[in-house]
């Protein structure tokens, strides 16, 4: 029997990049490996430089995108000894938005020398928040002009997104942007490097770049209203190139790169996709009413319906954003994952790591242990996870985290169990956000490393949102989900798949395990989200401006 | 010539006993010591025995207070080299409402095998809060009734007081109830035990009691109302002994206790004030408009005036009750201290604790240096410093700690220091409901320890009230406090003093440092308060029953 072809998904994460290389025919993962980004997360200072980064500012080295990913397939080759001649597709998932200036050929604002120290030039992490006085002034002015397109979205631009990080530039390092011949998602960026071709993602377009697939992007008189300079990023510095959906071929990889990568020249690159809505697919979603969410550092909730409803609070909702023939509705949690680590890093005492060095575990492991061992509602505590703000239904960075209950006797493991709580009551307010708008959530797949690692948290998500949830068979949705689209991208003819539906049925295997709610436990948790909601509404909407406030000190 | 006699100071606090030995005619300290309780504060189990506390519990052993004390006395002696025959009085300040149940000689129920394994027969600490439906109870009934005594209070009685302690054993077990010939303090109960003479105190009654100079205890129709036992604990269980003033004998210490103690017999003993009210004259405070705090585990608020005025929240108005010719107006903060130790012990990380041990200082040196280093604001944190509960203004062991403003930068500094500020706004909260009655602050004088160790939160105090602080020259003017009233006690004649305020101005020395309020500081602070002062209402008036909830709940 001829060795089936194989897909590599490069799926790109905040820390690090993963290389997956997956047979096409079995589902079967022949290698892989992940590499952290050197720079990793940069908020400090400029690499190399002593120019610091204000509050809030999060960028990367698009140097690593390359360097790091380079690095991560040939491990993974290696270390499956993987046939480079196999290899049928490439398929790209990434962050977003996570965006950079870059000149007309391609080259990132960031490499030339003259734009090192200006932090405008760098690659805007899809974390990086500094952008929210943007956000706000398009905002206010959308909102004066009854802007139909911000429906799509909930009726909310995040600071996150491509327009507020491209406007920050404009308004305060003008330099940069009369340089930048292009505004480019790093995704989009990546699969031109790759193919030599530039291409936009209908998946980042639509649920980042204000982009509708018949409508476009939004009207010139708008953005102008917003900043003279403004209309330019659409007319110019995103006028190149196509939009197609992930699992469109991009083109063939160049024959630089195939030598690089020791693989074949001329293989196809498939569109984007971002590494959220990669792990639909990935975690064998792949029809309406299944909630896929990818639990990681931030949680994305994932719905797909066949026709588009117009939800208050949902993020995106864009035709063939996620699979071909549905609407793509997306929502998330800023921070999810990261809460559990600030908590281990900045609040986990000594007698815990103490605890758990001894017994062999890590601080998570044990917290999780004795957080385990606590009824619901036992902890006495309730927070608002709001730790990095909020997207879902608030999208507003300047949310931040909330605790109550707080006592004399409350232990570490209350708290944690707390914060793992907290999220799963700030998902519930995501499912009914997608109710509000009748796009229902019958059951949920979970994906992702924490719902992989961590049996309590989803059992927590089972109990407070009343739902079974599977959990994907895939320890990197994302990743498989990135291989499929490379299978389809290549197509049936190259040894892939004609449709990611049918690349899904053969490539991801069955859940791994489902996890029903417990009736007594959901119970408590029915009494608790009401606390939730009416402290997430009464802080969320400022009828207690005291968030703002905070923010706004010193 | 010829050496000044000495006045002995007992200062029973919740953790430990101190002894000191104080020169009536210098002020001088010859010699003190200080010894936690064998069985420190027990909120688990009955010692020896299986016999669990439920939540809320805080007892302690009665044993410990006279053989702790025994070993701080003879300590403190042996340090000092103090010859007993120059001992000429005796003061007792303890914890309160700490109180228990005895027979008619003075024995605890405790101490009889028959109790021992009977939770409601054993000293229950000031911190004790399962009294608490029964002090709901007795509120509500207080409030139908429209009694008139309750103004004295602030309106409410705190699950803390006598009342409620003495009718949850009436209502839990009927058998200590009817077993307990006397309720007493246990300050009282210690100065019964050195002098053989059953005393009350105005100081502990009219504070602690609901006694009042004029007009005695609640009615016994009222106390019949709330429950058909009650009205026994006043005609029977608390009538027997005088009412004395701190600084009047009791009696003269017996020959047994002198023997045991190394003093000499028939000196005299003080009636007992309540520990914090002891730091009014220890920290020199004669008059009225200066507040004194005593700040520990919990913090106490005293302010003296020449009328009996009314205040909303305040915990006691007392004729007497701290000075003669003054009322007394006592307010608090249940957890100050408790708070930063608890946040030390289940918060401050593993990397902390390193860094402090490797440079040699406690993990509070390090926490407190690094927040010394923030600007006011700059942490971006508000919380509510109800970890224990509300004393003033809500009076409700329901409520709990609150924080707000978290988020994924937020570090340890940064929270501890917002603990230290939460305090600071919660006496700010005191010193406005005491403004509301219109008795007035105009200065402070802050003493205990952590006012003594810790120049960043005096100062922090300083700029959230906008009022100058001295700190109190004794590390321990509680302590100092029951030195002097035992030298009141003693009299002129026997080598001490007829009146407190001219045992204050020999015995006590000039403040140690004056804090002045910055500017600059206390408008920041000034509009977070507007925000802490927004928040406690909101959550302390149930306007959001959410603490309550999480209280009701598992």
């Amino acid at each position: 029997m001829k060795a089936s072809p194989v897909a590599l998904g490069l799926d790109y994460g905040t820390e690090s990049v993963r290389a997956i290389f997956v047979e096409t025919q079995t589902g079967r993962t022949l290698g892989e490996a992940v590499v952290p980004y050197r720079h990793g997360v940069i908020t400090d200072a400029l690499p190399g430089t002593n120019v610091k980064l204000g509050h809030d500012w999060a960028l990367q080295d698009s140097n690593d995108y390359v360097k790091d990913m380079t690095r991560a397939v040939k491990t993974a080759m290696k270390a499956g000894r993987i046939a480079g001649e196999r290899v049928c597709g490439i398929g790209i998932s990434f962050t977003a938005c996570t965006m950079l200036p870059a000149k007309a050929d391609g080259t990132p604002l960031a490499w030339q020398k003259d734009f090192a120290r200006h932090p405008n030039a760098w690659c805007k992490l899809w974390k990086h928040h500094a952008a929210q006085p943007q956000a706000d002034k398009m905002n206010v002015v959308a909102n004066r002009r009854s802007e139909k397109w911000l429906a799509r979205y909930g009726g909310i631009i995040s600071s996150e997104w491509f327009f507020p990080k491209a406007l920050q530039a404009i308004e305060e390092d003008p330099r940069v942007w009369k340089a930048a011949d292009v505004y480019i998602e790093a995704g989009e960026w990546l699969a031109w490097q790759l193919t030599g071709r530039l291409a936009r993602s209908t998946c980042h377009g639509g649920y980042k770049q204000c982009w509708h697939k018949r409508e476009g992007y939004p009207s010139a008189a708008y953005l102008r209203a917003v900043h003279p300079e403004l209309p330019k990023l659409v007319t110019e510095k995103l006028a190149a190139g196509p939009r197609l959906a992930p699992g469109e071929p991009v083109g063939g990889l160049t024959a630089a790169w195939a030598k690089r990568l020791g693989l074949p020249a001329g293989i196809a690159v498939s569109s984007s996709i971002i590494d959220a809505h990669s792990g639909v697919p990935g975690a064998g979603v792949a029809s309406d009413g299944v909630m896929a969410i990818v639990m990681g550092t931030s949680s994305c909730h994932m719905l797909m319906d066949k026709k588009e409803k117009l939800a208050k609070g949902i993020s995106g909702v864009v035709g063939d954003g996620i699979l071909p023939g549905f609407y793509g509705y997306e929502a998330g949690q800023v921070a999810v994952g990261d809460i559990f680590a600030w908590y281990v890093n900045q609040c986990a005492p000594a007698s815990v790591a103490a605890e758990a060095k001894r017994r062999g575990k890590s601080v998570h492991e044990l917290l999780t242990e004795q957080a385990a061992k606590l009824r619901p509602g036992e902890n006495r505590l309730l927070a608002l996870d709001w730790w990095n703000g909020n997207r879902t239904p608030f999208v507003d960075a300047n949310l931040s985290g909330l605790m109550v209950g707080l006592n004399l006797g409350t232990t570490p493991a209350q708290i944690y169990r707390a914060l793992l709580e907290a999220t799963a009551f700030g998902t519930l307010r995501v499912i009914e956000a997608f109710e509000a708008a009748r796009v229902q959530t019958k059951s949920i797949v979970a994906c992702g490393g924490i719902a992989q690692k961590n049996p309590l948290i989803v059992q927590i998500y089972a109990d407070v949102t009343g739902r079974p949830i599977d959990v994907a068979s895939s320890p990197n949705a994302s990743s498989l989900g990135a291989a499929i689209l490379g299978a389809v991208a290549a197509g049936k003819a190259a040894g892939g798949y004609d449709s990611a539906a049918q690349a899904a049925r053969k490539m991801v295997a069955k859940p791994k395990a489902r996890y029903r709610p417990n009736a007594a436990a959901h119970k408590v948790y029915k009494a608790m989200y009401a606390d939730y909601r009416r402290l997430s509404e009464h802080f969320g909407r400022y009828k207690d401006p005291v968030m703002r406030n905070l923010r706004s000190l010193a």
